[in-house]
């Protein structure tokens, strides 16, 4: 491995280069950003070793997007036009349906892998990049079959290496469960947050009355509006069921409390703590 | 100090004897709760050192009351009949303002504190007990005037001890903020989890598709039904008048959405990151 060109150097591509960069230390990692200031700062903290431009990236072995799904959809074709026969690349967003229908007809399709890393903290931008941050972390990589055997094993080495576990899926299964539990659990956060804002208008009753359990809840309520947006934009249909599923659940237990039905409160709390075991899961 | 009585000896009442016996080695931590289990294991994990019956308070130096807000109401009474002129009892619910009713007019109200510590985790139980819970976490104590000062400044010496601060409020401020800061996160999260369960009927989808943040989002839902239906009782009005704003900001959120206003959404959790700041402050 020669060179890696990562495209938005923050949390998610800054992170990949960090990782990669220790598996492979003579490999040049070249950062690509429309935020020159980013740039500035991922050479700065060592995230990348050189700035560099789209039309860079004929060479390269790999190329990562990690951008905003609305950037991914405008600068994907682009990559693709400029790579050799030989380049692999593949983006990290939260939405595969779009970006699979969009270059779907790319005489480059099969240098294409969607893949989406469930990996990410509430943080943004270059300084929020991490060492490990893939670690027993799971990867989906959808129309695998898209993509030329030869680079999907050359992916699939890095993942490997990466600590990564892989799982298939169609991109039209992927944005349909993503939205439950990515896309609504930010909604979730982000209106929990706003309400508490909007009534303790003293946010020092906020700051001493709030414990860990608040913070927790409300965590994803740091994430960036700019990558979100899209998302949410691109996965539009889905998460509209889930918020009006997620609605009527919320009314429902209200009106549970406003019958005096604590016996039914008991009750959907109770069914719900399985969650406790499946979450055991994941860790 | 000579001994201290823990009436229920789960998370919080547990935590709270570790506490207490490195700070004082050579105190009795006497265990009372009507799960014989669990004293049985607050023993053997050395949480307590002996089990005790309400009877045995009379002599004690503190009682902590850590059970569900509504047994509180029934015990404390008792409680109180029981002690000496000298013994502090203070009780850890979530809510004040229906226990500071009921013991208003008690011959030995100025014998007890109403006290909140925010701290707790999501499990329950004498083994879910661990050193340090209270240290630098916010302790409300609410009516501080209605207890004896020699009473008072014996607790404040420990909750010092224990590394708290503390802000005093009055009951009713108490219950109605702390319906937005805690209840409604444990309402959201229970509920983004029940939506999250009913639709994934398969439970390998959300293992495999659920990162960190969605974990975080639903960690309050792995909390005890016993322990939070009584709160949600005692707390109805505000809770369900939290629970009316949180819903209305949802449906905006969604209404957004429908609309295609996407520049709405971006504003949305543009102005709800200034939590950041506001959490920053807690850590």
């Amino acid at each position: 491995m020669n060179n890696i060109f990562i495209i938005g150097v923050g949390l998610i591509g800054g992170s990949f280069a960090l990782d990669i960069k220790k598996l492979y230390p003579t490999t040049t990692i070249y950062g690509i950003d429309k935020n020159e200031a980013h740039l500035d700062e991922a050479v700065k903290l060592g995230v990348i070793d050189e700035k560099a431009t789209l039309k860079d990236v004929l060479n390269a072995d790999f190329v990562i997007l990690a951008i905003p799904v609305d950037a991914t959809l405008k600068v994907l074709p682009d990559v693709l036009d400029y790579i050799s026969d030989n380049t692999i690349v593949f983006d990290a967003g939260s939405t595969k349906e779009d970006i699979c229908i969009k270059v779907k007809a790319h005489p480059k399709r099969r240098n294409y892998l969607a893949v989406h890393p469930i990996a990410g903290t509430e943080y943004s931008g270059p300084s929020a990049a991490i060492h490990g941050l893939y670690k027993n972390k799971t990867n989906i990589i959808c129309e695998v079959e898209e993509t030329a055997f030869k680079l999907q094993e050359k992916a699939l080495k890095l993942f490997s290496e990466l600590g990564m576990r892989i799982r298939y899926m169609n991109p039209k299964a992927h944005d349909k469960h993503i939205a439950y539990v990515s896309h609504l659990s930010h909604i979730s956060s982000f209106m929990l947050g706003k309400t508490v804002i909007e009534k303790e208008k003293n946010d020092r009753d906020i700051f001493d009355m709030a414990g860990s359990g608040f913070e927790s809840t409300v965590r994803l309520a740091k994430s960036s509006p700019a990558m979100w947006t899209p998302i949410f934009e691109q996965n539009k249909t889905n998460v509209i069921e889930t918020l009006d599923e997620y609605i009527t659940n919320l009314k429902h237990f209200k009106k549970l409390m406003e019958d005096d039905d604590f016996e039914g409160v008991y009750k959907e709390m109770e069914t719900t703590n399985r969650l406790t075991d499946i979450l055991n899961g994941i860790q």
